[in-house]
């Protein structure tokens, strides 16, 4: 078993989504759980956001239950307040806890009611089936376009780490994106989690892109119930939960909507990490470099020319471009390359884009998106409908 | 006739496209005309575009002749100021003029070799050929993906205003984007066209996306060679050549990449006319609300979700939305109106998009877009090829 000690989970279908599938999922840390998070950044917030955050304050960073839901975001609708509450409200009753320690989460359209009554009467079904064994379900239950569910393992000193996310579309990591739940064993403070925390979405669910939309709903989440006793180094749990959220992270751009591959994107050699950063955004963010990359197209020009309107001040004639390993741009020119053997290279699932600036820069990044294909159009022009 | 007095134009096909279709073309006016242009903001910048903004200079902006290749644009390639010069001296040669009364101008594909002799070995037939009746021919010759010719007419008390320009992907406005020539046969001082192109530009070329992508070629110049002896005042200046840079600017989107509509964007009750223009390009630039268009699906809370994540404060609860005049949105709420009557509006060739903020904030901003399809995919996937 690879999930951590004092955690149990539960799935049910309650008649959010139009579709038979489970909508309405559970987690339940046995003791109160030292927990971090973070939200979107988007003006427009859903209600659960704002409930999560005002939960998080009042309960000191101790949560025992998160609950969520997909098939509807709670956001931009009358009732989302007291949606949320009633949900929090009911979790917490059935388990005899505080509504504070209880953080909801939402996930699916937005700007339609969501009748509570759906969800306060799965809740006792919903307690009654939890289970330690069920984790993966939830990860299931909460997936809306996705086509694979995301979980993720690591260990620190024998404490475990256990992730699981969502999200497909609407993605864009201005902060956490899409909805991330982390749950461990190990002993932290809180104070720890939470700036460990911020550092590994910065580098993790930081860096990905599928359409350069943050969503209202976004939140990932870290619990640490302390279960196994194990009180792991600073280090130790940066690697362990860093491990965890780098893989979920690529699990979504990997599933992004109509993807078909994963595109990894390596900037060296600008002035400063926030300019690598700049750089590898607007190569991962240009429609343009990722229709081409759907299309095994070696087109390197559109990638010199996204870098050139990313705001970062730098030579083309110092730029060195690296496809699948390839040279294909040195020094701002072409470099002498098979266009078909390349083009093969390019089939492959997993594509890697190096973007070098000769000289004397020490800042770096790595992104991570995918390709642009004509099922992301399919999927998205009738979400609703 | 429509075009200014004291212009001649000619196309021909030299080689440079893959396909037999004019890929050459060339403007000349009988005498010096006064010239203003603006560039892209790209930092990799194509050779004609640096060779361009030097001749301006040295001419002290009063050209004689613009001759623009399609099929490549002449950008990070080894010979490329030596080609963009080569081209330049050869029409100055044949036209008798200075190298620097000329200025070239270039687009297609980037990083690769452009032969300058094709270009060079066809200018005695282009030049043999020029003709005050060939205008479109020069609008079509520039061409690369899109599939309309784009051209417009005004007029400011008797002196006359005709544009062309082209521009289909890689669409978006930091500044001048695309290609766009403007002849008038106005009588007009080089510091008066500099300052109302620059103001004209700001509300209607950098008002338009289609992909957010922004070039490295991107050109737009007005000659006024005074041919017609009317010296119109700035404010009939402004109108006239506003007309036609808004006519020419959303002719592009409409024809952009894959495009089925054209879709207006206006705010409204901004604190200012930057952050309205902010909320409109980050509604212009969500794929997820240009594909949501394309599928006539009133998706609202996509538009509020855009608004959201622009960087610009405003309170979603006081959020008005409307599409095709239907209010779908109002005070961040879903309206009460018919889905299926809406998507049946939705499914005309231009779409409205309003989004006011209700209270006393004066700022607004028009923004003009796509819809995001299929086709520009398959358009993108395999430009090269």
């Amino acid at each position: 078993m690879n999930t951590p000690l004092g955690y149990r989970y539960a799935s049910t279908y309650a008649g959010i989504r139009k579709v038979t599938r489970d909508d309405l999922a559970l987690i339940v840390s046995d003791v109160l759980a030292v927990t971090a998070a973070v939200f979107t950044q988007n003006r427009v917030v859903a209600a659960p956001v704002l409930l999560s955050k005002d939960h998080l304050r009042k309960a000191r960073n101790r949560v025992r239950a998160v609950v969520v839901n997909a098939g509807n975001a709670n956001c931009a609708t009358k009732t989302g307040k007291q949606v949320a509450l009633d949900c929090a409200r009911a979790v917490a009753a059935k388990l005899g806890v505080k509504p504070e320690e209880v953080l909801p989460a939402s996930t699916g359209v937005i700007g339609v009611e969501l009748d509570s009554r759906l969800i306060v009467n799965a809740i006792p079904k919903l307690v009654a089936e939890l289970n330690e064994s069920r984790f993966e379900d939830v990860a299931r239950a909460m997936m809306t376009t996705d086509t694979r569910v995301k979980i993720a393992f690591s260990q620190a000193k024998g404490a475990k780490f256990a992730g699981m996310t969502k999200g497909s579309g609407m993605i864009h990591p201005r902060m956490a994106t899409t909805l991330g739940f982390v749950m461990t064993d190990a002993f932290v403070l809180p104070g720890v989690l939470r700036g460990v925390l911020k550092r590994v979405i910065g580098r993790t669910y930081n860096r990905i892109s599928v359409d350069g939309d943050t969503s209202t709903n976004d939140m990932v989440a870290v619990l640490a119930n302390g279960a196994s006793g194990v009180s792991p180094s600073v280090k130790a749990l940066e690697d362990a939960l860093g491990e965890v959220l780098e893989s979920l992270a690529k699990q979504i751009v990997a599933d992004g909507e109509g993807a078909r591959k994963l595109v990894t994107i390596e900037v060296e050699g600008a002035a400063s990490d926030r300019a690598a950063e700049r750089i590898a955004r607007a190569i991962a963010n240009s429609p343009l470099v990722k229709t081409a990359i759907a299309g095994s197209d070696p087109n390197w020009g559109r990638i010199l020319s996204a870098a050139g309107y990313s705001g970062v001040v730098f030579d083309p004639a110092r730029t060195n471009i690296d496809l699948q390993g390839v040279p294909v741009c040195r020094a701002g020119l072409a470099a002498d390359f098979s266009e078909e053997e390349l083009k093969k290279k390019l089939d492959e699932h997993e594509c890697l884009i190096r973007f070098v600036i000769v000289g004397r820069g020490r800042g770096r990044a790595t992104f991570w998106t995918c390709d642009l294909t004509e099922e992301y159009i399919r999927i998205n022009a009738s979400y609703r409908t």
